[in-house]
C-alpha cells in the first residue's frame, strides 16, 4: 500500500515537470514526439530514415535519445547531420520528465528546430506511465514480435496516438498477420492511426514521415 | 534519494523472498529456471518447443506464465498437456518472489515434476533486479532484434546463466550477425552459455533442451 501511494506521488510529480515541458516546448514552436517499443522494434532505424524525409520537406528536429547506457543509438543518428543528445538512464527502465527538461536548453540552442523526436528506452511497459511533455506518442511495433503484442501490453498501445508497425519486410517469414495486428491494436485503442513501414525496403516511411509532418505543421 | 532508499529496501525483502522460494523448491527437487527477454522474442514458442524434447527425457515439468494481461500464454502451454500457471502483474513490469511464492503450493500438486519454467513478463530491463528463487536466468535473444543489444541492456545479460539467440532463421533476411552478438554477450558477461534456436524450424532445440535436461538432472 506504501508502495502504490509513493509511486501515485512520483507519477504526479512527473505530470507536474511534464506539463511544464509541454509550455516550454510550445512556446519555442517544437512538436514532441515520444516514440516508444520494445527492445530492438527499430526505433532508431526508423529515426534514421525519417530524416531524409523531412529533410526534403524542410523539417528541422533534434532528437533525444534514451538508453540504460552507452551512446550507440546518438552516435547513429548524428552520422545523418542531425543533432541528437544521449541521455543513460542507469537502471531506470524509461525516460521520464525531468531528465527530458534538462535537454531542453539543448533542444533550444540548436537552430530552425520544428520537431523534437524522444527515443524512450526499449520497454512496453513503464513508458506508458510518463508522460513527458510530447503532444504525440508513437508506438513502434516489430513484425517479428507476434500479431498478439497489443493484448499482451495494452497500456501502452492505449498510451499512443499512432502505431508503427515496422520490420513488415519480415512479416512473411514468420507467422505475424499485419491484420490481425491491426484489429488486436485497435480493440485496445479504436484511436490509432496505424502506419505499416519497412526500414529496409523503405516501403511506407514516405507516407509516415509526410503524415508526420502534418500533424507537426498544422499543430503550430 | 528517498526513492533509491525505498526500492534498497523492496529489493532486499524480495531477496529474502527468494531465498525461501529457493529452499522450498530444493527440498520437493524441482529446479527452476526464470526465462526473460524482450516482448516478441519467442519465449513461449521456445517453452512450446522444448515441451516435446524433454517429454522425450521423461522430464515431468510446468510452467509459470508472468504477463500484464491476459491468459494468452498459459492456454497455449495447456495445450500441448503441460500444467500452467498465469500470473497477471497488471502494471507491474516483471515478475516478483512474492508473486512466485503463492505459485509454488500449486507447483507442489503437479506430479513428478523436476522442473519449473518461469516465464517472466517481456521486459530487457526491470526482470535482472528480481530473484525469483531461480536455479538459473536465460536469457532469449530474438536474430530480429538487433546484435547491440548485450551492449545497450548490459544488466540482464549479467545477470543470465544461458542465452538462447532465438528466430535464427530470420538472421539471413536482417543486418543482424550472430558472430558480432556472441561476442557483445561475452563482453558483458564471458560465464554465458549460448545456444542457437529457431522454433520455426526447430534448429537447435533439441541441444537446448538437452542441456537443460543434463543441468536440472545433475543438479539432484
Amino acid at each position: 500500500m506504501h508502495e502504490i501511494l509513493i509511486e501515485e506521488k512520483i507519477l504526479a510529480r512527473n505530470d507536474e515537470i511534464a506539463a511544464q515541458n509541454r509550455k516550454a516546448l510550445s512556446e519555442r514552436g517544437v512538436y514532441a514526439i515520444n516514440i516508444v517499443s520494445a527492445p530492438g522494434a527499430g526505433k532508431t532505424s526508423l529515426i534514421e530514415k525519417m530524416a531524409a524525409e523531412l529533410k526534403a520537406l524542410g523539417m528541422g528536429f533534434a532528437v533525444v535519445e534514451g538508453d540504460l547506457e552507452g551512446d550507440l543509438d546518438s552516435k547513429r543518428i548524428e552520422r545523418h547531420g542531425i543533432p541528437a543528445l544521449q541521455i543513460t538512464t542507469g537502471r531506470a527502465c524509461h525516460l521520464d520528465a525531468h531528465q527530458v527538461s534538462h535537454s531542453l536548453p539543448w533542444v533550444f540552442e540548436q537552430s530552425g528546430i520544428e520537431l523534437l523526436v524522444i527515443e524512450n528506452v526499449g520497454n512496453m511497459v513503464c513508458p506508458a506511465e510518463y508522460d513527458l511533455g510530447e503532444e504525440m506518442t508513437v508506438m513502434v511495433m516489430s513484425a517479428a514480435e507476434g500479431d498478439d503484442k497489443p493484448l499482451k501490453y495494452p497500456a501502452i498501445f492505449s498510451a499512443s496516438e499512432a502505431l508503427v508497425i515496422n520490420k513488415t519486410d519480415l512479416a512473411p517469414h514468420t507467422d505475424f498477420d499485419i491484420g490481425k495486428a491491426r484489429l488486436n491494436a485497435l480493440k485496445v485503442n479504436p484511436n490509432l492511426k496505424i502506419f505499416e513501414t519497412s526500414c529496409r525496403t523503405g516501403a511506407g516511411i514516405g507516407e509516415w514521415a509526410r503524415y508526420l509532418a502534418g500533424v507537426v505543421r498544422h499543430d503550430k
